[in-house]
């Protein structure tokens, strides 16, 4: 069969891997796909040193590699939402598949790319957008499809769980290691889409409608970032036999669809609990199936090359076939999506961690509790530390709740704040079993 | 669309779940897929009462569901390796494609059913055949594309591991947790295929072959089953770190291919050596993604139902495409196959624990260190034990070896086992690391 061609727009650290990984693997890859997959255009402002690019055509201005007609399919690795945009609309109006590593462009705009594709009948791919090359959209997209799938948790930063591995294994405390993962190069210079959770509410916003067949609602997912995280905290939900990941959460309940990132407390039991440094893991609960969970490279030029490359292989076999014969984009056919809104966070049920900061006064536990009961909070388990600073006599109380909804917490929290014998904010972490029952 | 018309044939345990999951789940299943999947004509020797198969024709002789000219898929559920070969060889005769959770059919049978479904350009999909219901075929075969992969190791079965799990916690010796596994259902009355490794071997040589594009060579792999694992040797495990797992391992190097199921050692901070009871898990290690992990249920009607349907709606959405565009049945195109050699066990390289019994003399350690010192095994770590047999002055000696050739291994072992101050047969259990380097 003669070779797919591919034009490879963008040549920084992902785009020279899949160029490097396509000449020595190619062979493999061959074998694997039946063609040739050859990167014949690459679109790159600067040459990379990493690449060999002599025998390939190279256009300094990007967009020139649209105007080649030889092209098959368009890898756009350049990240962001305005150029790359153009480029993959421009792209599929030519005719051509699409495969991006791109999870802002997805999360975002995934709804005008994918009706244009389908409009075009081409292919627009990315599983490079998620977890890195941990084939988790296959997974949930093909490997689940006999499944309703309930829930799914993930770590999907690996810079925000280094981060917390790194505060759990060396109680270093949270700017402190911010710097460190900066230096080693797993954190940006600004590093807020990590430590936020922006860049895992796009993986997770992508996750949640594969899983439910639900269109893409980036806007409406909760993020809440790990600045906030204390080492006390860390060691506080070790004695309970917690780990403090940052998960993105998603669960499918009567009243609609949970898309949620924050840290959270699991059991130490729990596999995910594990996953440590910049590893990512998604952890999947379906009807059929029940829990399976993928695990491996979140990032790095390599691993998404990986997913690139899986990419190219799929598109590279249906080049030719009937586009209704191929997995649709986001898993469900376009015209059988399903309308299930996404629930506001006060209407979403977990439990709780909550650090009290207290005078050691009689009465104090007795006023919180009562707060608590009247909201038909349940207290599962309690820790009341000695006298932490005995100059103004104040104890932290931490406690674990029962699952309540985040409406009747934040009600609660506000009037144990308003205690006078309560002197500081109540520090509130999220806490899932991520068992069968509940996510 | 119209539905995609389909034969069960087997209504057992996973047949009957197959049968239930695509109604129950058949709405999400046709969002997803595009059309129905429909069981039209089901073969079974009896009913079974989990299924209500009113509107669906049913065949006491199974072989005349292959006669039905309406079925577009044979999904063969009914095991073992005569009557099965047959349905699926006539089912590709007919031109129908077809999905089968036969691990002991594909790998003792698969190079002649592929041939032939290549011939007739239908599809045989066998995802349910390898750790049920995780996706672990289609992740190796597509999601890792661009790879080359190194080695894998999989605890892929789920009987075997419970048994070690439950001896590593409750105590239990094989015997008695055997017993226990047989009465929970989780064991067979008769475990051979389990507990000796033959099962995982199965597994294993088909991971193997789509791994590397090597045939199915079933007959090469080494099996050595759990059934000498003593509680001691658990604990001493433990002591140094390490569980014993029975793992499925295979490894290409430079001679050939490694395929051998036995009971290992792994560090116990590796996410594999945390998956307990009857879960199953497959660690990949690949040149550009690195390791990637597949973890859940390896059993059971609905998760081996839950990668039966994957199966169906792959296929149903590909009916009436080019057979080029499908994924090849092994991963890699059947013209492009590797003739790498499975290597024999003797030339496989491994670390080792030995646990020898021994007089407490003095000069007995440094006799067995210079047997190993002689054949290049260098000593990793080692534990003397008090003496535990006072009446004999029998010591325990327990050595964790570096890695060396088995055959080199053995002749050492032999020339222990010579020794006047040694007593018994020398317990010996391969230890893998099973980090980037090594498998």
């Amino acid at each position: 069969m003669k070779p797919v061609k591919i034009g490879l727009i963008g040549l920084g650290t992902v785009g020279s891997s899949v160029f490097n990984l396509l000449k020595s693997n190619g062979a493999e890859i061959e074998r694997r796909v039946g063609c040739q997959l050859l990167v014949s255009h690459v679109g790159a402002r600067r040459d990379n040193p990493a690449c060999d690019l002599e025998g390939v055509k190279v256009s300094r201005n990007v967009l020139d590699v649209l105007d080649d007609p030889d092209l098959d399919i368009i890898v756009e690795l350049i990240g962001g939402t305005t150029l790359a945009k153009d480029i993959v609309l421009t792209a599929i109006q030519r005719g051509k598949h699409v495969v991006t590593a791109n999870k802002a462009l997805i999360a975002e705009c995934g709804q005008e790319i994918f009706l244009a594709a389908q409009k075009q009948g081409v292919s627009v791919a990315y599983e490079a957008a998620v977890a890195g090359g941990i084939p988790v959209i296959k997974a949930i997209r093909e490997g689940l499809a006999g499944n309703h799938i309930e829930w799914l948790a993930g770590i999907i930063n690996g810079t925000g769980n280094f981060i917390l591995t790194e505060m759990r294994d060396k109680g270093a405390a949270f700017d402190d290691v911010l710097k460190q993962a900066q230096e080693l190069g797993y954190a940006e210079a600004d590093p807020t889409f990590d430590v936020e959770g922006i860049d895992a509410a796009h993986k997770l916003t992508i996750l949640a409608s594969i899983a439910y067949g639900i269109p893409l609602q980036f806007a409406k997912a909760y993020t809440e970032g790990i600045a906030e995280i204390e080492l006390a905290d860390v060691h506080y939900a070790e004695q309970f036999g917690y780990r403090i990941k940052h998960l993105g959460i998603s669960r499918r309940t009567e009243n609609g669809v949970e898309l949620r990132v924050h840290p959270t407390l699991i059991p130490e039991s729990c596999l995910i609990a594990n996953v440590d440094g910049v590893m990512n893991s998604v952890l999947v609960q379906a009807d059929a199936v029940g829990p399976t969970l993928y695990y491996g490279a979140g990032a790095g030029g390599n691993a998404t090359a990986s997913a690139v490359i899986a990419d190219l292989a799929d598109i590279g076999r249906s080049i030719g076939a009937d586009a209704t014969s191929r997995v649709p984009a986001l898993g469900f056919q376009p015209d059988a999506m399903s309308d299930q809104c996404i629930l506001s966070m006060d209407e979403v049920e977990t439990a709780y961690y909550l650090r009290l900061s207290a005078h050691d006064h009689p009465g104090v536990l007795a006023d919180v509790t009562q707060i608590l009961s009247k909201r038909g909070i349940s207290i599962e388990a309690m820790l009341q530390k000695e006298v932490s600073d005995p100059q103004h006599d104040l104890v932290p109380i931490i406690l674990l709740t029962q699952r309540i909804k985040e409406k009747e917490m934040n009600a609660a929290i506000a009037e144990i704040e308003a205690l006078d014998s309560i002197t500081d904010k109540v520090v509130r972490i999220r806490l899932e079993h991520l068992d069968a029952q509940t996510a």
